[in-house]
């Protein structure tokens, strides 16, 4: 019997699987053999590329969990990016790197760092541990860390992340440049996808003060490609602007090989892009050069400018 | 210019004292030579003990600090145990054993464990650093695991706890137990504090559902030298509830050398003691046989009953 459910946020993406798999294989190894990797989403073409260059399953979804369960959550600690009941569930663990935005009535084991991937983390665990990193391990985590920083170009890279990738590219026997690059294109192929599914792949609501936002950012190694979808787009867009009462949706087209981000913004707060980023919307588009980063580069500074 | 203030709660016990000293030498050991430990209360008569031991200053008071300044938090995290505009500051760190009670806008380090001690933590940090643990600083560290855990007898007491007082001990040559209950009755020394200063030494706000509540812990050595204010600590019990507006005050008196604890309860929801505790109030008072936890052994046990 199942008796520790480790997973991470909703709308997977490969950090968040890697180390779903990556925590619940170190609590096996420190002696928690009930810990076992769940996943609370599709999996995506990136992490599709990762698991399959391992031969490996992907974790089993998880679509509900009874109140009271032992869980360990990873790459989140939000109540509103987890399962529904988190608040009536037993959170023995958190490995994190995002803002702190729960609160508990109990105790409990805490890891973040301000580092650009969980993984970073777990690599210091397992370290710290005296956990052996096999080759699969070590995939998983240099495949998560490329995925997080676009390959170290992210202004969310730290040294730590750095020299992880550093050490893990040798047990994991692979080129960093040319495994990375074809994992990171393999998540941008849109080919599979709607136009309803593209816009809502990697989108977080986000307020800046009091404007209503939602931002969806989709990497791509060719800006044009995807640009050519701009009219069936901005068509999806402004059905979810309505339906979901936005002030703003921004969708961020992050090109990972020149590592620039052509934007598309609707809504009646659009201009706010404008004012941020010193840039003029041309019909509703602009390039905004070396972004590439929402949590660094978007976020903070849409925040300030509303 | 100090850049980072390294600080525990308000009124500060020795955990909270020594941690900040122990966190701030860590940082500094780690190339933050900017970080300094300081307090944000009164030392207390333990905390005395310890620091006089060691014939060591206690860290500077903090009166206030400027907005956007570099915080480090030790043995704490909920902003109403903090410094009044905690969030306005820029938390870089936090090492704690309670519950998360904070939220933020940033990612941040947190190393959280459900210790009985933040020096337990600290002790691994040191460790897994490679930081040299000198005998001052072994000395800080066992003092306040000793003084949290009640010389290793209150059921918050973990593994971790035990096995750091093992090695801490012998790098600081004490006598676990010869030490530790000179310092702990050096801490039951109420004879330079007036009735309304006892009622506040160690006095937390706790809501049990809507019963609003303060619970004050005493430690003594022996509980009929306490029990002889009686009166006066009645009469001080009953002028906070009527300014705090409490439907229950709780004073815990607590005996560190056989384990248990005599309450004194006031206010139209003591009753709520007989609930949880089978137990008969006479007088206002009655004896909570092996209760030494406020954390482990009342808050959950009252929540329940409430």
């Amino acid at each position: 019997m199942v008796k520790t459910y480790v997973f991470g946020h909703k709308s997977p993406d490969s950090d968040t699987i890697t180390s779903s798999i990556v925590m619940a294989n170190l609590e096996n190894k420190l002696g928690n053999t009930d810990a076992k990797a769940y996943r609370l989403g599709s999996i995506n073409k990136e992490t599709e590329f990762i698991l399959n260059y391992l031969n490996m399953d992907a974790p089993e979804l998880l679509e509900s969990i009874e109140d009271g369960s032992d869980v360990i959550l990873v790459d989140h600690n939000s109540p509103s990016e987890s399962i529904d009941n988190l608040n009536n569930l037993n959170i023995l663990k958190i490995v994190d790197h995002h803002k702190l935005a729960l609160e508990t009535s109990y105790p409990l084991f805490l890891r973040f760092e301000p580092v650009g991937c969980t993984e970073t983390i777990l690599f210091k665990l397992y370290q710290e541990n005296g956990v052996e990193i096999t080759k699969e391990i070590a995939t998983l985590m240099l495949s998560a860390i490329v995925s997080d920083t676009l390959l170290l170009k992210s202004p969310t890279t730290t040294e730590d992340d750095i020299s992880a990738v550093k050490a893990l590219s040798k047990i994991a026997e692979v080129d960093v440049e040319e495994y990375g690059l074809e994992m990171l294109k393999a998540g941008t192929d849109l080919s599979s996808f709607t136009i309803d599914e593209i816009l809502q792949l990697d989108a977080k609501q986000i307020d800046f003060k009091d404007v209503r936002s939602i931002i969806n950012q989709v990497n791509t190694a060719s800006i044009d490609d995807v640009m050519e979808m701009k009219d069936e787009l901005e068509e999806g867009i402004s059905k979810i602007i309505d339906s979901e009462n936005l002030d703003l949706f921004i969708l961020l087209i992050t090109d990972i090989v020149n590592s620039n981000s052509q934007v598309i913004a609707l809504g009646k707060s659009a201009k706010l892009i404008e004012k941020a980023y010193g840039v003029e919307l041309i019909d509703n588009t602009a390039l905004l050069e070396g972004v590439v980063s929402r949590k660094k580069q978007v976020v903070p500074i849409m925040t300030e400018s509303a």
